[in-house]
């Protein structure tokens, strides 16, 4: 039995409609004079870069740009990333705007820049970054990955064709700057597919295995559910029960929007503390057989996991369920359970997303492949409450077929 | 109105029986050779300090021990401490040990090593601490003033007789570590004391003005209520709730002392956001006139500030009055508001502090001058829900007399 848990968090987080005024105020905390800000196509596009590049000018900063980030960015970018600082001036802070990838991207660069090298030398090991990084601003424009403040960045090898992690509490952004504002336009198929992402980091953090039972030894950057990523965890089931519907259909209400980004934000915390559990740990494998974005994979996931796990974790299930908002009374922990499965299976029809494995392409024979594939991530899978199987996660994926 | 709240953190929480333990990993992590140990008297004959002392040992750091904190301890304390670490050792880390006084001390240490100087130059004004102090271990041995995760310190300034503070984001400790085991030996009315100084600080800062109401313009210390504050503040009542009359009976129920230290911990991490209101402020001219503990004073005040704010914040009351229990079915949220108050006066009994002015000393004729004193503290009044004046606080404390 573990009998102590830790938390990691971002020092300063920074919210609001216009939050991104406040950039001059974050970045003098620093003592910042020279910024990279690391961002994608699309952000500049829909002119969010403009808003952010209008405020160092304001404030006389001298600032690079890279605007070529591209979802889970291959190394060389990262590599092509660091050069094009390097040549150019001594980066006192760095900036990543956009979704998940920019910020990941930032990640590794602020790595690099701090203690040289490159991407390789720090992939899966423990403690491979000897310490702080390059102090980092994560600005969100969608309200999903949590990458703000989370302590994991997702790269690819494209010389070996596969996705790589750096995990490190170093990696952490310093300060994390939300402006519900910039996620106004993003499309509802984003929305949802972002919003069902973060309710499903959320759900997993919350009913991951307590710290105490987690089998591992040694410092661990997943740890299982504590009384912070709890309280973060259901705080944001809560707040995305009640926002994502209207915000898929609704992209223009503010409310929802902030209400959403919140909610992912809390989730980041919660999990990059937690852990998630069985529905990431198989969407790895199904990722690799589908073009589907990740979060429509893990959301797909997420009520077949629930009832997988149902039985192990009632208690926190039926919370679950009561966020939703249902009628619990005169039900026991099991019946109130089996609630929390519906509601979110129920949640994905609301917002237009597929709720079968052959929907999104899975073929039925690829289901044996997948479940051995997603047993041998031990990280994730100590985490889930119930210790899964061959057989428990078949079963799971079957039911989840068609 | 203000758009935009924000969130300041310590980066990394370590909690659990046996924390201490992981000490040399936290050194670790800033790599550290040097450590500066800021603790008192009482810490040293409770065997506290030895269990300290005896990690650092084991793990090879050179360090420092500087054992004569007092409460609000004078500024030639701070100098004295700084002397002796400056003439002895490059120092890498500070660790405060022991209720606020130590890690107050360890705080304002903090600043003169990176900065130099004295703690006058700090005092009052905004932005005078140029940036990161020294990194800093808060461990704390009562569960009360949280000020493991604030950024405040309070000194004595014996030369002027007044209590002076320094108040910064840059003096939060980077690392709490807490040990509930630490807290075991506490008497019962140090205990309470503490308790219930931990409740007002939740309390406080659930119920304080929304973010976006308060009246004063640019960076605010304390800002208000917002998503976060409010998320730690609930939790931290409900967890005072269910233990601190536990904590204080059966001192040796590490539960309780466990769910005591969290909840101590969850209120700082709110009213250092969120600020502290009316309660804090009327306690400031009281702790003038009689020699209670800071606790006591803000406890007894507390339920009488609650009734004088119940009409403003009708729904957090009405929460707070759910935390402990009492069944709400059938009332409106007034009626209900007003259980709150009766919760917290009712639990003053059961931990055997008082609950008039009259016991702690305070004449009747002083209540005019308190009053007035304490509605000049701004950061604190404009905090309040309900808007004070001259007569409502003279009415507040004339309920409170006797
Ligand atoms: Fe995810
Ligand atoms: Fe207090």
């Amino acid at each position: 039995m573990r009998n102590t848990w830790e938390f990691f968090s971002s020092e300063n987080i920074v919210f609001g409609n216009g939050a991104i005024q406040k950039l001059d105020k974050v970045l003098s905390r620093f003592g910042a004079k020279n910024v990279l800000l690391v961002t994608d196509q699309g952000i500049k596009s829909a002119g969010i870069l403009e808003k952010v590049t209008d405020e160092l000018e304001k404030y006389g900063y001298h600032y690079l740009v890279y605007d070529k980030a591209v979802p889970e960015p291959p190394i060389k970018s990262a590599m092509e990333c660091l050069a094009y600082a390097q040549s150019e001036m001594q980066t006192d802070v760095i900036i990543g705007l956009g979704g998940g990838s920019s910020i990941d991207l930032a990640k590794v660069v602020g790595l690099l820049l701090e203690y040289g090298g490159e991407p390789r030398d720090y992939f899966g090991g423990e403690n491979l970054v000897p310490g702080p990084v390059k102090p980092m601003i994560a600005i969100p424009t969608t309200a999903g990955t949590g990458s703000e403040v989370t302590s994991v960045t997702v790269l690819t090898d494209t010389e070996n064709q596969m996705k790589v992690g750096i995990s490190d509490n170093f990696l952490r952004p310093s300060v994390a700057l939300l402006d519900p504002e910039l996620t106004v336009g993003l499309p509802p198929y984003v929305t949802a597919c972002s919003g069902i992402d973060a309710l499903s980091h959320a759900i997993e953090a919350y009913t991951a295995k307590d710290y105490k039972y987690i089998e591992a030894e040694g410092n661990l950057l997943f740890q299982g559910s504590n009384p912070i990523s709890d309280v973060y965890a259901l705080k944001a089931i809560q707040l995305i029960a009640d926002n994502l519907i209207v915000a898929v259909h609704q992209g223009s209400n503010v409310e929802a929007r902030e209400n959403m980004l919140l909610a992912s934000l809390f989730a980041g915390m919660a999990f990059s503390n937690a852990g998630t559990a069985a529905a990431h740990a198989l969407a790895y494998p199904i990722g690799g057989v589908t073009k589907s974005p990740h979060g429509e994979v893990t959301g797909l996931l997420l009520p077949y996991v629930m009832k997988h796990n149902a039985t192990v974790a009632p208690e926190k299930m039926a919370e679950i369920a009561k966020a939703f908002h249902y009628d619990l009374s005169g039900l026991n922990n099991h019946e109130a359970a089996e609630l929390g499965y519906e509601a979110v299976l129920n949640l994905l029809g609301q917002i237009n997303l597929p709720q079968t494995l052959s929907e999104i392409g899975v073929q039925e024979e690829q289901i044996p492949e997948i479940a051995s594939k997603a047993l041998q991530i031990d990280r994730l899978i100590r985490n889930n409450p119930r210790v899964p199987s061959q057989n428990s996660f078949e079963a799971l994926l079957e039911t989840a077929f068609a």
